[in-house]
């Protein structure tokens, strides 16, 4: 599939036509640290498998990542058990329910659907928990590493206010703890969950940081394997059927790649093979993904050419 | 990503392998026609864009391609009609439930999820109806053209079977009747609906007509692409998070490719750009998809090192 | 319990009571012949099971007697059934749904919760076309006996405008013939059906036609019981539990009687040993339920100290 | 109604018809407490608005009455609140789900169907919690006083039990939390529930107690009315449509009065006017009602012909 040449300008362009879309989404509002958030942030960066790097608007400003740490957990968690073990306590399909619903939850003895959707990713933290002696730390550590920036961090008014709020993934743990699949205290597994979330990084942090899932588990500027090629295509396949909340369909459709966002307004893409795209815009749309963002990643998609499909 | 080559031999040899999981699954009973079949047959047939073949086992043998034919169905809608008139009728993303249920199509007021579940494929089939003055006829045009063979027809003892045994899909229909989603009188378009899931092709007739999926929407051995690019690109997106019925994390997990299986036990499966395979193992797993096929995409996928993932 | 007595004067008294309600519900509007209803019609009558009859308003006005019918066919089936062969098609539980919905109906397999929600009437009305020849007659003749009316018929325009409305009772009726819990052609038994839904009545016959509830089974006027002492029993605390769709509660709590509920405004009430009470007033309140009419008979409770509880 | 005189002779009989069927249900065994209770424990008692007194077999063994204290919560909440701040909180319907269920909770956004459910049991819980600052020395003081015992007391062994195996409850209170349904801390309102549910008592103190309620608010021995006649009858009316779990219609159908049931084989049943009758068979019926106490609650109504319908 050919296509325009991948450069800076390029996402400049993308990023002109898509700005007029603001406005037309919604900020997540559910805690004031999010909600306070300027909805005319824009930013997108790529990252190649050979460690090129493009960028445009405000690629280098950070933000709450918030549900795209559930890749990373996900990751974490691969890491640290036999496959065999993650997927007996949660599933690989998608929900075809809003990513926080208990509904499906109780109709289905307290497997979640996918790791993640938030009862999903809540199981992997309860995983971590288990098997970390410090699963914050940790994360810091192996993100750090990955973006190769070690001044990444919680926010931690974020994470707070996230805790704050955390009734309804109090009452998912507790369902999910009724029914045997979930082992630890549910405030500290609560606590970790929410900062994951609360990591700030930048486009530019996240598309490096997510290339290894285009480069067969290969991070950049390390000898390690992250993951084993096989778990990398793996990762990609879940976020395709279920990265992107109840519009995984609409985006496969529209975008042509595994991806997974963040009501934080960012979203990173997976090109098997080449690249990890970022993109960044805080205003969501109705199914809770980066309205702006997602256009930008459909733009981008048809200029170079590239769909997995 | 490298692999073995591709021929007849490599095929052989995995339908080798898989053959002992016949036993571990079901064959699909609710009609004596399907539950007829013998649970041995067991084929595989691959055609690339540039029209090579390759096959294995009952290769050539005919069976009922039941929801396979959703996506001929689709194809053909959007040939009549814009894209915009179908996708406001049905949706595009998974519906984490079981192929019939009338659950989410009530609480979604009778816009089904996608369309190749059974509400959505009710619906094609009802805008194909509309606009087609010999639905039946003009499938079997299109797919003799595209599988080169004129004596494709349908399996009018399953047709009857199906229609006998059309209660619950009646039920949908009706219900998204009484939503204002279903304009054609009911049991005309379920004729049309049974005789499109009855038409019988083998495994090499399969591979060579969903060709087009792989190679932009340009069908084998035809001057007139069928659909656009895009729309190819389209279809194999809805497949990969929509083709699978209840099992399409897995299969994408699993396989790595779009794919559609129906409980006759066939499958087709796209690597984009290069190729279609169709598998054919009549016992189907809890999902409803085939089981020893599953396992034959699964291994082949691997041999030859091809994942859209 | 003691309270004033019940004469027409009373009656009268309450009707200006309640009349300043009109205008703060809905007149049902899903077919034009009952949307046509002038929401100002107001009329109650009683009658007790000594056969003395008292009424106010527009009480001797025939209306629409909708869902009301529910309870006569019902009726008919415990006279030509084994009450087994009922009850292991039709449960006796409330629903907690709204009043045409097929979600529970899917779930618990095509058994409906109740004979007086529509599934459960529909299958009701499948069993009298199973035992009965000419059901539509038969409920005439059952009618006119008990009002001591013969004229009380059907209103054919209301019948065939519910027909060409029927497209989410067929979808019941073929969900349960999927689940082998319907056994007559669809289309017939909805025609009888919506006949009985048909039934023009006043109240001042419908309250002389239920009398034999508050009477243990024995209408006026007649030397044959209808029904066991046990029967009618059981019939008053199905109404209790069941009879006023989503607002069995409510109703109970409010007004303390037996009761069910058509949507055309009609209410009929139980006082066992005592009376049946009738009333009409064609706007509805949320669930379904003459708005006014649930509170003339929630004053009229009052008033002559009767509750069951 | 006529029918045999009431004596212990009477109760005597009817424990003999109904002990055959110890040994078809099962006893509750989510907690140990619980299931290691004899399941050939039979007791009945009944408690005359005018104090008379009968009973037979284990009517003076005490057990945990477990959810029959739900309408003691209930109660005590009527006379610490204006009617409409419950009722803006809890509903007054049937739900048609399994006690426990998150779905219509989820649904319903939060608002519990009936106090007699787990979630509207709990919401109760925290609106005492609001306005008592003692709830469970409280509800000791109303209870050895409705009894006229007063050693009556909490099980401790059980409230602790409970609270170890209280994930699912958690679960329900931190959703009605996440939609601002409730107001407490919730492991403290835990606390209270637990404690209400493993308040210890017999069949003859159950009926003491709840005489008020057949008896228009009016305790024995007390001349402070504990509820006012009306708010009595709603109890009533609210136990008849939701007091037996999703087996209130069965129970209405068979027995023919209000009542309440606890997973501890207790039942309480009320005869407006008349007298409360309490039993206690510890094995529970597929819907968690006393199989044996139903039975029992049956044949009585039948032999001193006494039915609300």
């Amino acid at each position: 599939m050919l296509g325009t040449e991948l450069d800076n300008s390029l996402l400049e362009d993308i990023l002109t036509q898509v700005r007029p879309l603001i406005g037309r989404g919604k900020v997540a509002g559910y805690i004031p640290a999010l909600a306070d958030v300027s909805p005319y942030n824009l930013g997108i960066a790529v990252c190649t498998t050979s460690g090129e790097t493009f960028s445009a608007g405000d690629a280098d400003s950070r933000f709450s990542i918030q549900s795209i740490s559930k890749v990373l957990s996900l990751t974490l968690a691969l890491t640290r058990y036999q496959e065999s073990e993650i997927w007996q306590r949660v599933g690989k399909e998608p929900s075809g329910q809003p990513f926080n619903s208990l509904v499906q939850l109780e109709l289905e003895q307290g497997k979640p659907r996918n790791p993640f959707i938030n009862p999903g990713a809540l199981v992997v933290c309860d995983l971590l928990q288990t098997r970390l002696t410090a699963p914050r730390q940790r994360m810091l550590e192996v993100v750090r590493q990955l973006a190769g920036m070690p001044d990444i961090n919680y926010d931690r008014d974020v994470a707070r206010s996230e805790f704050e709020h955390s009734d309804r993934n109090a009452a998912i743990a507790y369902l999910m703890k009724s029914f045997g699949n979930f082992d630890n205290d549910v405030i500290t597994v609560l606590q970790t969950y929410f900062h994951y979330c609360a990591l700030r990084m930048s486009c530019a942090e996240l598309a490096r940081t997510f290339v290894y899932l285009a480069n067969k588990g290969q991070p950049l500027g390390s000898d390690d394997a992250l993951l084993e090629p096989r778990q990398a295509r793996q990762i990609n396949a879940l976020m395709v059927t279920s990265g992107m909340y109840d519009g995984a369909g609409e985006f496969a459709y529209r975008v042509g790649m595994p991806g997974k966002s963040g009501v934080g307004g960012g979203i990173i893409a997976i090109v098997p093979g080449e690249m990890c795209i970022a993109v960044w815009s805080p205003e969501l749309d109705a199914a809770g993904n980066s309205l702006a963002g997602t256009a930008a990643l459909e733009k981008l998609a048809q200029r170079i050419g590239r769909s997995i499909f």
